[in-house]
């Protein structure tokens, strides 16, 4: 991919990049999940994977409620130091290289006053059930803190973030539309797609083209070619910042697309 | 839930328990999915989890194919010492209390020889896209040999199984027909699973009855009645052995619930 292509007409393609960055990819994993696994360590120091539910709070720290029946509640206890695993939604027999996922790793603290309030808030918002049974004894909010961040996009994108990138990163506000956007677009809009892989992303004799992910800063296209099927990136003018911003910023897009032939 | 409703009529409730083993749950987790999580240990002995793809041996002992690249597998190069959890498919907002979850944990190995050849054979066979990167220099299979398997099966459901018993269990012969035959039995037999619900199930009032499981040993029902919704489970006659012998034996155990009247 070239990165010409990225690059609206008329803006500075060091100044926008026209993807998420890692942290913001980490973010997003985060956000649309609610279900990972936690890799604790035994009393002999051995690993141990569990799976497990969780909350984030406001700067994507993962919020845990674990009894001391479970064994990773037994490790947390005697050691705190934990890794969050978190993979976008997948089907049976996929292979994972088109499935994000994001790996934090740190350690768990319990949290006290004001941010025990916010970790139960959101594990309760996140989890309802959980108001049946976060209050037993055996029961006990943990935070995990990430040290370190690292996202892989599949597709070979990955990258690793800092933990305050991580923690400084926006939610992209349009994660609850992108799927309903992206049926959208390859249901109704084949001829958008194909306007923009010929005439964005450089593949003048594409002869079809489906979105296969989007955020707020543009789409991922698969392409047809007479060389064999391409991903490329179609970036939108600008981020967008408002949920249902996506329609307004794909129309520009196909606008600009149509133009550049 | 009383034992006594789990046994078939004449049969020996001691020599049939109606549902799967641990071990057999444990095999059955295993058996429907090829991605996991992995947990690890880093240089400093801390915990790294990561989402990974994998395939099953006949004994149920896990297959990566792991590239030097990645966290886990310098980590594996290491330290051996491996954990793999595995979850059934679960949809987004669910918070897991219906879901079944395995943790193998042990050492992983480097194959050789036969079993190379069948770690290979079964990896590419599960993730058929490993062939174009499976043979490449900085990727290597492992077989993760369990020594502890822990099962979680949801709604209060959880044991451990032995290594033996969990290596020498059988993959549920009916597995790849189950979704199927839930639908089905909701959509159109609520009135047989009403009648197993009242006649099986010893819940004479119930008032409507949904399949939400099914095994080659019986079904588990969540039942309307008027405390509230109860999960039981009714059992087949015997063991089902093929895996198209769902249907017949909730033919049986239809007719049984409606004798029992």
């Amino acid at each position: 991919m070239s990165s010409d292509h990225l690059a609206p007409p008329g803006s500075a393609a060091e100044a926008y990049a026209g993807r998420r960055s890692a942290a913001e990819e980490g973010r997003a994993v985060v956000a649309a999940a609610t279900v990972g696994t936690l890799a604790t360590l035994t009393g002999d120091g051995e690993p141990w994977a569990s799976v497990v539910t969780f909350a984030a709070l406001g700067d994507g720290a993962p919020v845990l409620c674990v009894s001391t029946y479970a064994r990773h509640g037994r490790n947390l206890a005697a050691d705190a130091r934990a890794s969050l695993a978190v993979a976008e939604p997948f089907g049976p027999g996929e292979d994972l290289s088109d499935c994000a996922r994001v790996t934090l790793a740190g350690v768990a603290e319990a949290p006290v006053g004001g941010e025990l309030d916010a970790a139960r808030d959101a594990y309760h918002a996140a989890i309802p059930r959980s108001e049946g049974y976060s209050g037993w004894d055996d029961f006990a909010f943990w935070v995990l803190r990430p040290a370190e961040v690292r996202w892989v996009g599949g597709f070979g994108r990955m990258d690793s973030a800092t933990a305050a990138d991580y923690a400084a990163a926006e939610v992209d506000p349009v994660l609850p539309h992108v799927a309903g956007a992206i049926e959208h677009l390859n249901a109704d809009h084949a001829d958008a797609l194909l306007a923009m892989a010929r005439g964005l992303a450089g593949l003048p004799h594409a002869s079809a083209a489906r979105c296969r992910r989007a955020d707020r800063y543009g789409l991922d296209l698969s392409i047809d070619t007479p060389e064999g099927e391409k991903w490329e990136r179609v970036a939108f003018a600008e981020r967008v910042d408002e949920p249902d911003g996506l329609r307004a910023a794909t129309v520009e897009l196909t606008r600009r697309a149509r133009l550049s032939r």
